[in-house]
Parts: C-alpha cells; structure tokens; sequence
C-alpha cells in the first residue's frame, strides 16, 4: 500500500487528538487523555514548539473503513544528553490497526531519525511498556538498548499536589 | 549555610561542564561525557535552546575546597505528554559533596518545578539508576512516582550505527 509521510500541520491536530485516543486505548490507559486538539494546536504550533509531529497519509481509495487517511503519526520533541547532546525524543509512535504490516510504522521511525540527524541529534529515545512484546522485539530488531534492563534506569513522576508542593517550597530571590 | 539559585549564563558553561563531569564519576561512568562546554554554550544559548539549566552559588566565603563558588545545577528541559500535555523534564541535579547537606539540591528542584509550573507543565520527570537508593528515596520522600516500578516503563535508545541505519531507511518525499 502506498502511504505518505509528511509534517503535521495545525489542521491535522483532530486527526492526531483521535489518534492518540486510539493508542492509550491499546496502552490500556483511555481514561489517562487529558489532551485536546486545540492544546495540540497551542502546543505544537506556537513559536517554541514544545513538540513536533509526522503524520502518515495513504490515498483515498484506501481510507480506512470509518473514512479516515491520516492512518499514522509519529510525534517527538527535542531532549539533551548531559554526556552525548542532542537527543530526538519519539513519544508516541502509531498506526491504525487495519494498516499494520505495510511499512509505515517503520516509516514513521526512520523518518524521525532522519530529522533527528539533521539536527545533529546523536541519540533516538523513547519509552515502551514492560507487556508491549511487539513493541519491544520491533525496537530490539533494528539495534535499540533497552537501558532499564542493561543498566537500571528508572522514570520517575511528580504530578498534581506533589508538584504544587515542589514549587510552592522553592526558594525565593 | 546561604546559597543562591539562579538561571545559568553562557559564563556558567566552564562550570556545569566541571559538574557534568563530577556527576558522571559519582554515576559511575565517567568516560560516557563527550560534551564540552563549548557545545553547552551552543546548545543552551541560542534561540529555540535545547535545554535550560539554573546553578547553585555560595558566597566566596564558603567557595569550596578548590575554590568552586556555583557548587550545583539542575539541567531541565520541556517535554510533551500526548495524555497531559506539558512536562519539565529534569536531566541533571547536582550538588557538590563537600555542599550537601544544606537544602541546595532540595532548592534546585523545588526551583525547577516552580518553573515548570510557570510554563503550564503538569508533570516534573526524571530518572534514576536502580542502584541509586539516596536520589530514589529523596524523590520518593517528596512523593514522586516510579513509573518503572509501578506501571513497567522501559527506557530504549538508538544511537551510533543503528541510528545511522534507521536515518538511512527513511522513507524518501
């Protein structure tokens, strides 16, 4: 199947909002999306950019049976390596069901590398849940380090109340 | 003893190099630093900067054994959850050994979360090596979650060859 792979526009941001429903439903987690795609707007296409996005596009004649052609997106942003620099961060990787196994996730990650590169990142980073087999093998297979299991890293959170505390407790000038 | 936080200047790059540098060897992996601080003064300092980092001083009076006065950093930077929106992820927080013990670490992270909120971020992250229980328990004392250990969130990375394949494999326009 033929598909497209081009930069998120502002207009795409109802596509994604739905898109990003769609995996959190398959991370088992809907009711953690708090995102709206005017957040998405404001987020992502503001001066600054706090993210950047790809989106995967097939033709017409193969959109999907609820009509849809955006079928994939690839969404990332720019972190940094105290020790290495420039890191391309790829926070949510997705491609609708009925278009698996034609290539586009794998499109969608090498594209991003592609634009890591150009940005002198030296490093590709995400995250990826223990039970998420799939995930893990198709990361494993093309050379990725799983860092949690060869040398210990963990995530660590602060939210809600926990992070009010945190401000509320910094030092005054 | 008194301290003061403050947001890093391109002045400050000797210094946060120095400290990258001292925190690597207390990580344990001191040979993994490749940045210098000519790449911070590019990477922190330009528009659209990569990261932000706030330094830790003291009087001269209290400069340290070597005659280090900016005796800590905490190196953040903004990240973009597609369930919640806004996040300040805090790469580094250090503190010089001789200097904690005084409420500096616990200021540069209160620091940071105040600027988080600022910015509208809705989560503080960051990570931790498993073996490193006093950083563990202090985030945990201030009621951060571990996401590794709670929901089972492993860190992957490409870099070097296999990044450079996958860039390579991208789909071209």
């Amino acid at each position: 199947m033929k598909f497209k792979i081009r930069p998120a526009t502002k207009e795409d941001c109802k596509e994604i909002s739905r898109m990003i429903l769609e995996l959190a439903v398959y991370e088992k987690m809907p009711d953690q999306v708090k995102i709206s795609h005017e957040e998405l707007e404001r987020d992502g296409f503001c001066q600054n950019p706090f993210f950047e996005c790809l989106v995967a596009e097939v033709p017409e004649k193969h959109k999907s049976k609820e009509g849809f052609t955006v079928v994939g997106y690839g969404l990332y942003f720019y972190t940094y390596s105290t020790w290495k620099g420039r890191t391309v961060y790829l926070e949510d990787l997705y491609v609708m069901p009925e278009f698996r196994g034609n290539g586009i996730g794998k499109g969608l990650l090498s594209k991003v590398a592609e634009v890591g590169k150009k940005k002198q990142c030296v490093r590709l980073q995400l995250s990826v849940l223990d039970w998420n087999t799939p995930s893990r093998d198709f990361y494993a297979a093309k050379g990725a380090q799983d860092l949690t299991a060869s040398e210990g890293w963990h995530f660590i959170r602060f939210d809600g109340q926990n992070l009010d505390n945190l401000a509320n407790e910094a030092p005054k000038d």
